[in-house]
């Protein structure tokens, strides 16, 4: 009920009925108890469909506070919510996930406590946090997973963290890709979109996958987990111990090193000048804008990248056959020849019928979706539990 | 409410009400309406609660009946059911899909006519006609859409066919696999299984796939269509126009083509022995046996199959992160070794999460997941439909 009524914003008690099926006494005493609770609110009479006009109820959205946390592996990005989902305020900063988990979130909650205390609230006025982690999660234990990029977090419980801080809170932790196509399927291009897979590429590459309009985290919540796919059988070995893994060959470290060679290879004088500008390194930003200039070769990293990529994507569109595919992430920054390059691939690789109604684009969210995402998740879990307890369904 | 009843078998109308959410009054009247129109019946009594004997209620599976067929690309096989999916009568045949629609149709139809008249039935009483074929199917129109196996048969209305020689059905068309796929969900290895895959490996090389307890056809119909997927950038080039597809260079052809070759190029002599016996042909089951006596040459096309079957699969596992992996289909009958080489490269490919609850195995059900599967999909749709006009729901 509670989700019903999150959907419509306000409601009148014969729309309850409806919606619920429940008979006429049941909606009254159940909707006097959520006012009683504080959860419900009345806003005032709605239209008249022919007699008394009808008092109209709206979820109270000041009863509490969401917060939405999207850890990058290089960036934080906070937000502080409603229980609309309306964001009241907003902080971002730079992180390194290779700090102890201890460091990194003691970072993000004193930056949480900044923000409530600028509002005036409390630090038990937060009723849910939502975190996006960039690393494989046990969903259900809310721990990451033998995480190649952060292994300090190995086992350690985010959920048991943030409900100590925020004593009054539920917490749910999430990949960090889950949450985007979570942000994206709520506020963004995903919305009402059945089956789409949102990619991103960055230091690594994910995907989270929405099947049947939701986010589909499979039996070990690894869904989407589309890094250590084989994009070239006789490639270079990866970390993990197998041949050609797509990560290592087409994210941003594969782009920076793949520029770094071309510059002291002497086969662009635009990456060189570049590589000596920066101090010896190259990050994908520095390919981006070489290729803009009309780099030869900073334009075939870049196409070679999307086309690996979309030499993988190509296998998964003919099995799940989504509608759309949403890019995002750091590396998705790098122009439009990266999105040509996957499209091109992808076009050519699958097969007729499950490209028939395929889009393929930038996520149009893009460094959003993850924040939204997390608000999101914490919103769906707060209600289902709440729901359960307070036996209303 | 249909669908809730039949799960549960019997129930009484104070179950319906706690299904449903509905008031007393109305499960009376509904309950009414349905027991005139004869879909549902009183079976007796069941124990009391404490007050009077509730008198139970039974979907009224002779109503009518429903058909199941699943066109395999050499075989037919065929099943009339009741309204509860219980078989009565069972019917299997050779086939050739090569053939124009008109005349294997024609066959099926023949073949029902004669279970249904055996049984002194008559064609309006079939009320469902549930039918898999080995290609891709529109299944919102119930048409192939460029059948490779099958081109006499692009855009021909197979739902048009069977709705004229069974008036009264409701008719559904799928993938055969798709199928496969539900019959497991419904009565074999798949119940109860949110994610799995169900793979068939035949004359070509198909994928079902259940996501979150349904079977998931992606957005024009097409997921599953594993066949094309590269497992070879260097292979030959497939049919499709691309190099190195599954289906080309993995399945029961490919085994069949190996074995020749192992046996003119003199690498194996019991293989030679039979394709002199086979007047110049193998099969896969020739395969098999000359395994089976130790063949050197054909364990390793067996093998070569299996792990290039296993390594596609190894990207289909770490994106979709299923529980269980059910291999189905004609070359399923080859023997452990194929499985075991599938696994092998599974578990070798995929990631330690994603594999962590997998199960892959051979389909129990075998041959009979697909016309189990046919009847369900038949079931699901009449009453999907029923639902709707007769705004029960």
């Amino acid at each position: 009920m509670i989700a019903a009524l999150r959907k419509y914003e306000e409601v009148s008690r014969t729309d309850i009925a409806r919606i619920t099926g429940w008979s006429r006494p049941k909606v009254t005493s159940e909707v006097g108890k959520l006012i009683k609770r504080g959860i419900l609110m009345e806003t005032g009479e709605g239209e008249s469909q022919g007699g008394r006009r009808p008092r109209l109820l709206k979820f109270n959205n000041v009863l509490g506070y969401i917060v939405g946390v999207d850890i990058g592996a290089t960036s934080i990005d906070i937000a502080l919510a409603d229980l609309n989902a309306q964001v009241l305020a907003r902080d971002c900063g730079l992180a390194d996930v290779r700090d102890e988990p201890l460091v990194l979130l003691g970072d993000v909650k004193q930056r949480i406590l900044t923000l409530l205390s600028k509002r005036g609230l409390r630090a038990d006025q937060v009723l849910g946090v939502g975190v996006g982690v960039p690393g494989p999660v046990d969903f259900a234990r809310g721990v990451l997973v033998a995480p190649p990029l952060m292994p300090a977090w190995e086992g350690f419980s985010i959920r048991g963290y943030f409900h100590s801080a925020f004593p009054s809170s539920f917490v749910a932790v999430d990949n960090d890709v889950n949450i985007m196509a979570l942000g994206e399927l709520q506020a963004g291009a995903g919305a009402g979109v059945d089956n789409f897979i949102f990619v991103k590429v960055g230091t690594g590459i994910g995907a989270g996958i929405v099947c049947n309009g939701l986010v589909h985290r499979g039996s070990s919540g690894s869904a989407g987990d589309i890094g250590h796919i084989s994009a070239d059988p006789n490639g270079p070995i990866c970390r993990c111990g197998n041949p050609g893994c797509l990560e290592m060959m087409a994210a941003g470290p594969a782009i920076a090193n793949r520029a770094v060679e071309a510059a002291q290879n002497g086969s662009s004088l635009i990456l060189a000048q570049k590589l000596s500008a920066n101090d010896g390194a190259l990050r994908a930003e520095d390919v981006a804008a070489a290729a803009r200039e009309g780099d030869r070769a900073a334009i075939e990293i870049i196409q070679n990248s999307g086309r690996l990529i979309g030499d993988v994507l190509a296998g998964l569109v003919n099995f799940f056959n989504p509608s759309m595919i949403l890019v995002g992430g750091g590396v998705s920054n790098i122009g439009n020849q990266l999105l040509a390059s996957i499209r091109q691939a992808v076009l050519r690789r699958s097969t007729a019928l499950a490209t028939r109604e395929l889009t393929i684009s930038y996520s149009p969210m893009s460094t959003e979706a993850g924040v939204t995402g997390a608000i999101q998740l914490a919103l769906e879990h707060l209600f289902v539990v709440q729901d359960k307890t307070m036996k209303y369904i």
